[in-house]
């Protein structure tokens, strides 16, 4: 089986798993755990921030985030899908209880006419004060211009909001712009990431931003329950991922196109890659089909829409793995009777 | 150094971290990490449960239960010093947005006059609708007996309202007791349950009630960002824990009582011990200082009151530190010149 | 100066100002205000249900539907420009803590497909559960045909959601559909109703439903501080609006219909009407200069959007109000040069 | 039936309700009803605050003061039975979802101890941060002094908080210490009132504070529903209530006093006036039978615990009516067989 369902299902590397079993622990709602320490340092510094939050998930970084950016019956402006809104549980809602306003860029970046019309009547008392604006990078493996970003927080910032940056595969988007994580990071008051995704070490996420902020970081994780003991276990894990698998995401962002490239050729179906992701379009309706027969021919993988099939390459797929699904989902489209034809297809994610 | 502040300072032993070491993981998100279904299964059993639901910390534990047994604006009846209610930052109100009646019973339990004069008038449409009692074994130490929790639950259920046990310490209940843990979490509709106290785990906490219960507190977790990917390597902790320490509380629980006559006899203190703790009693305000003139004289521990210093044994704790810690607090008296008199002191907790 | 802003602009005639200095009165919240009661009954009574409540605002009796029809979290299902997300406030995420799933179907409900895509997968522990599935009939004037209501309320009672009709204008439903209010409010759990708009009533709204909803509607009114004490002074007025003012709202809705011809022949504008409203449509941009010139020549109304000018008629405009309206706007077009070319102009309201 | 349940049972008089039935309009809404104008102007006057708001109940005034003076999970301190809190409800759990912290002080004032020893450690990332201080005056008819009042603001203010007065008998206070109302609202960042107390308004409240507080007020007004279109109606009476009816609190707070004294003499039971407000303490568990046979008798009252029985003078009790009610219950006390002995029993309210 080989499984591009996420960049989230890798287990702990040999070398990783001995980083963990040696750490150096305390109990960290003492403040007394040197390797959650040393990995919160190490995360601010490269995100360019003065503090960072340790968090057992990417998901509560983000409602953190939004809860020490916004108060009840704010704006966060974010797009429509965007994991920040934490839609799957509507998260922000419950906890942060800000008002979603969404934008359905397909580039994951509000135009500027967009955002014109919505901050007129900013000060009307009518409606809700918007709070805070958010962008995601890479946003389903695209990668958002830093010159778009910078255009997206220049304009937060003159209109009263805060910016926040979902950044969970912000190393994957570094890698790919061949920038440094903190240029990424640059212009947001908050950024979250995440160590268990494209980083491969098994829990947590952190937040990061100005002192105060993290301070009052530190209040709502508390809240929510991410408080957690001799959490260095873990952390030693991130920690070893922060310090090993940044560079080698470039390996991924080639593979991914490589499975890309080899998807169409072998069965003509659209596919396409962005940094460590394939998406594969298939007719309205049959993605869910297509990616159960994928898994019956030894690739696992994700219908996230009626015609969208994700593949996810990440550090446990290597350069055998790819010839081997490109075979294997080869073998299934000819059992489906082929693709259909190239050109009904557009790739529109 | 010997430090009793609490039972969570204790740090993962070679053994147990072996065991994480050499942990079966998978993406939890995805219900398939091994560790944790063990782990969730064997919690369930020994609570006599349905099922079990792992999470990073006591305080989600609790806060998930609350937020699955009540709707907003309902009210929750609970210990005034209890930590279901999240005082310390108000997380029930944030969260479960449920509304507080507390009680101040020293014995841990309210009374059945209370408990009827609260419940009078339940059905008037201008007050909150009574919708959760909480109970917590132990209670700052105190075994609280099963029939006193029977009377309670029977009470609760009886008026249309469920029952959740903070079971933080409810292996050190059982041990006292000479009970089943099952025995102990009988007749409460929910019981959370910590792995990183007298257990010595090194992060995380369960909560526990029939399917359909931890099914919506499933929901919650996600919700509150308590879902982790491959923690699988510390629930091992969490397991071994689980299979290997829970006997050996009784241990704690004699030197907690050793070490509380050792104090006053070398002191004249009054002090008590209840299961893993040692409470001393001071001269009111003068607790505070205590605490620092024992913790200069190689003992850290926690003043919890103006007139109350507690001192909690765990698993680091072996005979001859209780020895150590004796004599360094009779010196740390001397230093200041005696104790009160004992007539002056009643020991209140 | 003709004021067709809203339906709400309407003072009380002297008939009903002397049924309110008039009203039998008692202390509401102890439920002795015979007027309350009244109105209260007789609504319930037209609306085919077991109870109403009597509240201050329409935006109350929406957000108390959607408080005690969902719980925090779980997912309410309405129309992106609805009034019962209360999204100018965003009062639904603040109060009842619910998660918004918003489609934007010009003709107000939303087709089977859609909600058959929305409803898969209603189990799954990831997604927030459906609760609440909203409707709103007059929708921007728009008539709901019965048939759609029932499809709609049919599929969210088969699928466990509850089913809330934002009747504020349910009145000119029915006037417009030749039925019952109670043919309007039928399928439906709650409905919210509205006595100043086009009733003429200075103040307040309903909610009704079955006797244990309207009981829970009564707790959250409290909560919400919508519990008044003589409040029967201005539920006379509402009483007074039920009884005299329904059948008249025939009159508007000619009235308007007269107004948007007239206002098409004598500016070659785009204008349609729906009930009681009519709306412009004007170039992209162009609508709050059309607005502003409009009231310049003695008729206030409101631009709706970019390129929509909506005016409103009610009850204290007359016949000779529509044709000086005309004229008016004839003038205000005349003198900004005529209108656009009628064929670049498409009614998309 | 002499009904001294509550001050706010006072229907409208003819005078009121003239006013009301001329009362000038306009849709509030849009700001532009001039009655609710000029009502909002008088009581910020009064208030000496820089604005006012008008809102349909007291709870409202409350509730949107905690609301824009806390952040949710900040911590509130306030009497454990004052109004602020909604604890009927729990209002400011799910409203402004704020931690409450409450005292017990029979005199209504937290001491300075107290003060001090909640506001240790105030910066710690453990526990929520205090924000607002509330007081009430009168508090259950007790005054409660200008220099007590200080106290607590100064205190509120050096240490970040802000302080709220729930003013809702203010007028009673004012009258009491023969001070301006505008000195008893001195030193609060907020200020409730009401009309429909004493003043003898039919409905609504108030909320006074500086512009920018009352610009968020009215956004949180907004959001709970308590925008009212032509309240103009209803203004009026409080406008007519806040013209006239303020100077002759003095006769109730006089005509209390006669009763209370009238009471003891008839009775033996122990009767105290605070203002407008007599309470009787009867032996514990007596007061719901002696308030249900004073009812009897012909006197409404109510029994707000198990030894205390209230009674309010308001501004439909004349002279007459006294007399009627000492002569009612001193009958109702003798079928019972007589008082208790008076020794017995002491005024603890």
């Amino acid at each position: 089986m080989i499984d591009l369902r996420s960049d989230t299902v890798t287990k702990p590397t040999p070398d990783m798993r001995r980083a963990m079993a040696e750490a150096e622990v305390g109990d960290d709602v003492f403040g007394e755990d040197p390797t959650i320490r040393a990995l919160e340092e190490e995360t601010a510094r490269l995100l360019g921030k003065e503090q960072a939050l340790y968090v057992p998930s990417g998901h509560m970084a983000n409602q953190i985030a939004v809860y020490v950016s916004a108060r009840s019956g704010e704006e966060i402006w974010a797009h429509a899908t965007s994991h920040v809104l934490g839609n799957e549980q509507g998260a922000s809602s419950v906890l942060a209880r800000v008002v979603p306003r969404t934008f359905d860029a397909p580039d994951a970046v509000p135009d500027s006419a967009l955002l014109e019309r919505w901050s007129a009547g900013i000060d009307d008392v009518h409606r809700a004060r918007p709070a805070l604006l958010c962008l995601e990078n890479t946003f389903t493996g695209r990668v958002v211009p830093l010159s778009e970003q910078r255009r997206v927080t220049a304009f937060a910032h003159s209109h009263g909001m805060r910016a926040h940056l979902d950044g969970a595969r912000l190393w994957n988007a570094a890698v790919a712009l061949g920038a440094a994580p903190a240029e990424v990071a640059d212009g947001f008051d908050t950024v979250s990431t995440c160590f268990s995704k494209g980083l491969g070490a098994p829990v947590g996420s952190a937040v990061a931003g100005d002192a105060d902020t993290i301070q009052r970081a530190r209040r709502a994780r508390k809240l929510l329950g991410g408080g957690m003991r001799q959490a260095g276990i873990i952390a030693a894990g991130a920690l070893y991922a922060l310090r090993n698998n940044i560079d080698r995401l470039a390996d991924d962002h080639s593979r991914a196109a490589r499975l890309a490239k080899g998807i169409t050729s072998a069965t003509g179906l659209a596919a396409e890659s962005r940094t460590n992701m394939v998406l594969v379009t298939t007719e309205p309706g049959e993605a869910p089909g297509f990616a159960a027969d994928f898994a019956e021919q030894g690739v696992r993988c994700v219908a996230i829409g009626p015609d969208l099939v994700r593949l996810v390459v990440h550090l446990e797929i290597g350069d055998a793995d790819i010839d081997t699904a490109i075979a294997a989902i080869g073998a299934a489209v000819t059992a489906r009777g082929g693709a259909p034809e190239l050109s009904r297809l557009r790739a529109g994610w």
